[in-house]
């Protein structure tokens, strides 16, 4: 299973924002959506055994982590638009703790944070650092977690709470991407390995 | 200089098309859109010595080209929502032929098809196949043209002008990816490239 983490440190955590300025009124929640069919989609459907993880960290009701699994979703659309619904609904699906609550097929919302989150995925640790080693090299298992910033990075403390996990720092190239490149790239990388295992 | 030309078989080539649903109403244009900031940003702005060409071959006034120059364009923002507004401002460019016109800072519109776009292109012409050279192996000079298909792949014709000019398969990998996802991959490979040349 390869898994994504992806930061959001002002995007929403609830419903409300407008599709028509996701990233004005969603506090960039933009990045996050744009990650989802970079994470699970391919040329023509669904990837297998992908899960992602968007951490919604910004107002009105932080932290809220949205789970979209590539075993249950029936479909998804590539555009930002209907992703961002699907996005808005889960974080209107009422939740109050750490119990997933599916807001439309294999897509399912907590009340939980990063440290939390972290709590319950199995497998390896790697976070994305521009200096960490370079993922064409790095040993990676097949069930593995990436954690991944946003536009703001990540905060000291995310850092320390990473290490103290045992996050593995890896790298994609000699360029800066966004997110959701970076989740692109990733799979390449993987993808690359799995064939050639 | 790195070129990325994109077909759109079926996207929209003049403006009218809903923001609301820019699959449905532009002829899967949101394929061709996507691909703007996958060839144009990484993490915090645009990159440098980048065109895109997008080719719109559907209703109402095809062929047309909108090109995307890094070099002149003075912002570009990476939401799909307002990325589509720019094309659509282009398409609505009046253009009766192959000059270019400028519809906004660093974009502009031709009344042309494939061929007459390949006959503007300087440097080496590859051509995005399955069954091609990987291009982490591939010999690409930094002068490098690519031309991708959309969701519907290329046409005989399309493949037999190419093969006319000359245009070397590579491929990127085991996966079949969507476009936008093929020029971040793509982009990573000769990033790498450059930076260990």
């Amino acid at each position: 299973m390869r898994r994504f983490v992806v930061l959001g440190h002002r995007a929403a955590s609830g419903p409300g924002f407008s599709l028509k300025d996701l990233g004005g009124t969603g506090g960039r929640i933009d990045i996050l959506v744009r990650c989802v069919p970079a994470a699970l989609l391919v040329s023509h459907g669904l990837r297998e055994d992908v899960e992602l993880y968007t951490v919604h960290l910004g107002p009105p009701d932080a932290p809220k982590v949205v789970r979209y699994e590539s075993r249950t979703l029936k479909s998804l659309r590539p555009d930002e638009r209907s992703t961002a619904s699907l996005v808005e609904r889960a974080l209107g699906t009422p939740t109050t703790g750490p119990v997933w609550q599916e807001s439309s097929a294999g897509i399912s919302v907590a009340a939980i944070d990063l440290a939390e989150l972290l709590g319950k995925l199995p497998g390896a640790l790697f976070v994305l650092e521009e200096d960490g080693e370079d993922v064409a090299r790095a040993e990676v298992p097949a069930d593995a977690t990436f954690v991944l910033g946003d536009h703001l990075g990540f905060t000291e403390e995310e850092r320390a709470l990473l290490r103290s996990r045992g996050a593995r720092p890896v790298s994609l190239g000699p360029v800066s991407l966004q997110a959701d490149q970076c989740v692109v790239v990733l799979h390449n990388h993987l993808d690359r390995r799995e064939r050639s295992a």
